[in-house]
């Protein structure tokens, strides 16, 4: 049937199209951009029409300050009077600090850069970018590739294996790989590694050849210099706010099982009423007014999005700093912890000069977490959005039922590490003691399945009311048990080989 | 695009909902919930918002009963004149029967509880809440907490897990793991634990203080001793029947790998005509058309609803005690088995005493079972939904493969019942023999995920033709094989170590 | 909201039903199907009215031959003329060539037989079957049943698992049991076991009582001979093109662990900007103009649809022989290699005699696979779809990845390989060298998990840019190295025991 219906959809379509942007006087197109379009258009009919989809390609930054605050999609109060009245088109974005920019190059007249990063986007975004910066997701290259401890678990999972002589070899892997990996999501290093001339359709044209391109990950180290890619979420090229609230997109990288917030969310009441119901959601509206514009939370409701009641009373600001409202750091490595204060975690050290937030007996490190009182605080903000539809009584045991289950998971994984400690100091297993990578082999990787997929899965669940399944059976707590069970089943084992030998 | 079109959209919705309603007449609301909208309105606008959206808050029980019989969508005869002429809202659900529910408290002025039960319901819904009594969920969580062998199997699972001297000890854990873990969907005890008096923007105000809340558990122990939770599946505070049809519902608890009911749905043709096609269905129409409202089944359509053909001639009656439609309870704790005859399934034990419909040698204890008369009964129920769409021979074998499936599942199962016993009578494992937890060993584990998980997949994709991957490689065949590899190294290597210490 | 609309909404469907077929003349209905419709109208609503909702209840083949070519959905120059101006309804489909169908039978006056195939289908579509012939999927059948290694795989997965003196005991299990399993996908072979005559609502009727029936596998033997099964994809009764562009369709066999393609498209760019934005893109257009009907490609786009930009000019041809742009074949058993050069894999051995395309060490069997300059053509036609929406060097490197990621993998494997081939020359394990199965012992089972599910997933992660969570934690690298860290440490452990014994 729908078929049936596409003929009459497009020209409902058509009319809305043109009665929408009339309203808001479509704004022109700069003379550079029309030159990008002139050749560009034939050869990324996608990329163009989908630009063209986009509020970019019809509002200029002068109609979008001029919307009441609560509204307005752009932050910085002063413009360049250059960009003021356009459409933001390539040229807009694409030649804005070329100067800065590795990957800047001559074509066909202007100088341009391929990379757009998020210094890019504060010309009109500051706010945003601003914040961003300061959550820890910007630091995503860092925080993994900075930590000795990660990068040995890197080594053990991207690394080339080899039978040697005395058993197994690991050695690092090349880029390429880690790449699309770990960094897929963490975020490349962005590098220009000379040009390249190509025949075209057009003549013979020069690029900057990139290395680490592409990549959208959140912590993606760019040509200029900055750190992030608001194309992670905003996705290119109508960067359309609608695909940045809904929760396909933090399933890009939330999947699981280290981080199966997605899944959790689909097996929750919030995620069966978005999916039953979620048609009749406005996802375009800002700000976000609850109850009318949606009747579920997706994850940027309670994560990012400028909340309103129906009579514009704001329930929740928006906020790029995702921890804003975050009182824990419910993904345990090896431990949950309360959040730390900075967004750079490589200078975070515990007692025993590991790269960890917390003692390996689950203590937090204090001094780089938040304290009880910004955890309070963070609470009471996401709190204010669980209000809009929960009783108070309701909110507070779900927040109490967290605690409980972060403080369990904790528990259950200080019984895993003391079994693995046992290991080392019987020689079962080379770990810290003997200085060896602690996840090469079968003992460890159950001890770290043990907290990266299981304890880490519960407590998502826990958080998101994820329900049973990710609780329980799912990744949950009968795989977190089990990883214990069998730890220490092969301790039994090694311990009766033991004392044969003897 | 979809964002420029909603205005226009929001413009439909609007006039299409005065249409509908008009039509309707839309009912008053009573003064008492007038004055409850007056404050949460503003408190909680996301929830009344919902409400909003729903046909309780436009359709009074009195039109609701004009309907002709087959459009109904409430079941009791005779309802209390005082809530005949008024739409349902706040207060009509939560002041029906204080006086039975230990949640009832003083609120400005009004008697009313917190936690809205079946009994409530029943009000409006009686033969709905009948049904469901005689559902195995409205039992569930008698069928979990009263069963000492899956009490074992829990403790395993959410228990605390310290080391002691002589290894492991699990110890029960608190209840609040409990209630967010297994009875999140097998349903909490709610229960009251004083009061509490809280400083609120309308001055201060006392609540009971509850336990076990939030909870939607299907078979919740309620505050007036009702079993179950109508809002599992009618999701508040719309109470939409469109959620209610559509699997995400069901995906809430049924999700997997126990019970991977949903993600077979998503594997199956039908799943796929639904996903690819369900946004031209009518989930709204009461009753359901087949082929005019849906061209493919949900869960609801073959396990509950009421479904017509063109000349509204019943293809399947409505029920809410959905066993009615099942020949076998496929979900084997260890074996598949004929469906229970009673919802009340702490009564059954086999020949051995254990609490299970079966012995280990997979055979049924059958005087707790429904015979093969009332089998064959309840599977051209089932079967008369299918043939609406499929030719008998399509039916007859697809249910003929599912047989064999019971039947080979059952065997595999059986097959690992075996070397376990063997492992308990050898000594390599303590279990039922020695009193021991049969779930806390690695051998013991290996036999549970034998038919808890993938014996239960491979049925489920049988009889929902979910699919070579989920009766295969996710799930499926290739780890219930598996399994029963690793047993047997297992054993094997126990033999060895043992026939070395002699 | 959304059942609020239905009634305004079915009145707009009625409406553009109308409009939409009055512009192409609806056709009218044979008098013989006329006759089918008098009965099983009433009989099968369900699919009935799917037929309905469908082209070929509307539009005549003159009808469709008429269209422009880039607009034709009909591929076949010359119909018989009894065929040419009646919509394609019942009896045309199951009355085609009763002469060559085992399962034709006389039903009310009329021959017909129930299982439609391919060659049904090439009347009208005749090149789309030409083309899926030479498509592997064709094969799917002999690929799997007639390939002795993977029988072995089968027997261990689908087999009967008894327990004998000596240990296991796998025997190969029942034509049912394989039905459901792996020829699900794969397809059965249907055949007519005799005749059975049953009494219906008109009267005694006799029907062929099929084997292997139901079933939609790709690679299906019909009891015509031919193989395949056009509703695999094109989703019965209304064959809409919609359903078979639309990612479910593929997922009901590739959603993995073997071939996760689904699960990896999800958590893809594409697939969210997909499931975000979806609603607004046109399935059913035909040609399907890039930018315009979508912005993200599904499955189809990239494999199989005809794909135009906006001035008509055409970036893909329509394909049913997928891989004519693929230059890998990724999904290995044990290795990815170059895409085989025919569909008949069975032709397939490598030096050893195994019937693989790839030597144990990884090499390629040469003279079975397309060379480099078939892989660069084929490339050259995917990618042609991809520079529509991305930049020629963004392509260019992401391919770069693929190809170094096929390396790696394949490189984990034989590692892998290595260890098993020395478990069985150590006599830890009996594989090839005692000529036994080389699938029923635990590190056998490790060794199939490496390649089967983890290494394929990894090329699958990469192929797509699937991202992170499949390429890393969910079924990727780090599964595939656990897979070598597990064999080395059962490696370590039997050499621990072995030196005992001595």
């Amino acid at each position: 049937m729908k078929s049936i219906l596409s003929s009459l959809l497009i020209n409902l379509i058509l009319l809305s199209f043109s009665v929408c942007f009339a309203q808001e006087n479509r704004a022109i197109i700069s003379p550079e951009t029309e030159d990008c379009l002139g050749c560009h258009d034939e050869l990324h009919p996608g990329l163009v029409q989908s630009w063209n989809d986009g509020r970019h390609a019809h509002v200029s930054p002068q109609q979008a300050i001029e919307k009441n605050e609560l509204s307005r999609r752009i932050s910085t109060e002063v413009i360049d009077e250059k960009l003021l009245n356009t459409v933001v088109g390539c040229y807009e974005c694409h030649s804005l600090n070329t100067d800065k920019h590795a990957d800047s190059f001559e074509h066909n007249g202007y100088t341009i850069n391929i990379v757009v990063s998020p210094n890019d986007c504060a010309v009109c975004h500051k706010t945003e970018v601003d914040e961003y910066a300061e959550n820890i997701m910007s630091q995503a290259y860092s925080i993994l590739m900075d930590n000795d401890l990660y990068m040995d678990l890197k080594k053990t999972i991207t690394g080339h294996y080899g039978m040697g002589e005395e058993g197994f070899t690991i050695i690092d892997n090349n880029l390429k790989t880690d790449n699309e990996a770990c960094l897929h999501c963490h975020g490349t290093i962005i590098t220009v590694d000379g040009t390249i001339t190509k025949e075209t359709d057009f003549g013979e044209l020069t690029f900057p050849k990139l290395k680490g391109w592409p990549n959208q990950g959140v912590g993606r180290i760019n040509p200029d210099g900055s750190k992030g890619s608001c194309t992670s979420c905003h996705t290119r090229h109508d960067f359309s706010i609608e695909t940045a609230r809904k929760p396909y997109t933090c399933a890009e990288c939330h999947k699981g099982p280290d981080v199966p917030a997605y899944k959790v969310y689909t097996a929750s009441k919030h995620g069966n009423i978005y999916s039953s119901m979620g048609d009749n959601f406005d996802f375009d509206a800002v700000p976000w007014k609850i109850g009318e514009d949606f009747t579920a939370p997706t994850c940027a409701t309670c994560h990012a999005s400028l909340i309103v009641d129906q009579n514009y009373t704001v329930i929740a600001e928006r906020t790029h700093k995702f921890n804003d409202r975050l009182a824990w750091r419910i993904f345990g490595a090896p431990y949950a912890h309360p959040h730390p204060i900075s967004a750079d975690l490589s200078i975070i050290k515990n007692a025993a000069g590991l790269p960890l937030a917390t003692e390996l007996n689950s203590d937090p490190v204090k001094k780089f977490l938040i304290d009880e009182n910004e955890q309070r605080i963070r609470n009471e903000k996401m709190q204010k959005i669980c209000i809009s539809c929960h009783s108070t009584i309701w909110v507070e045991n779900h927040f109490a039922r967290l605690d409980n289950t972060i403080s369990e998971t904790n528990t259950m994984t200080v019984v895993g590490t003391n079994m693995l400690t046992q290991a080392w100091d019987k020689g079962y297993a080379h770990g810290l003691p003997q200085k060896a990578n602690i996840f090469d082999e079968g003992i460890e990787r159950d001890w770290t399945a043990l907290w990266l997929f299981y304890a880490n899965s519960t407590r998502f669940a826990s958080a998101m009311g994820g329900g049973g399944d990710y609780g329980v059976f799912a990744n949950g707590r009968y795989q977190m048990s089990e990883m214990l069970i069998k730890m220490h089943d092969w301790m039994k084992l090694q311990d009766q080989m033991n004392k044969k030998k003897k």
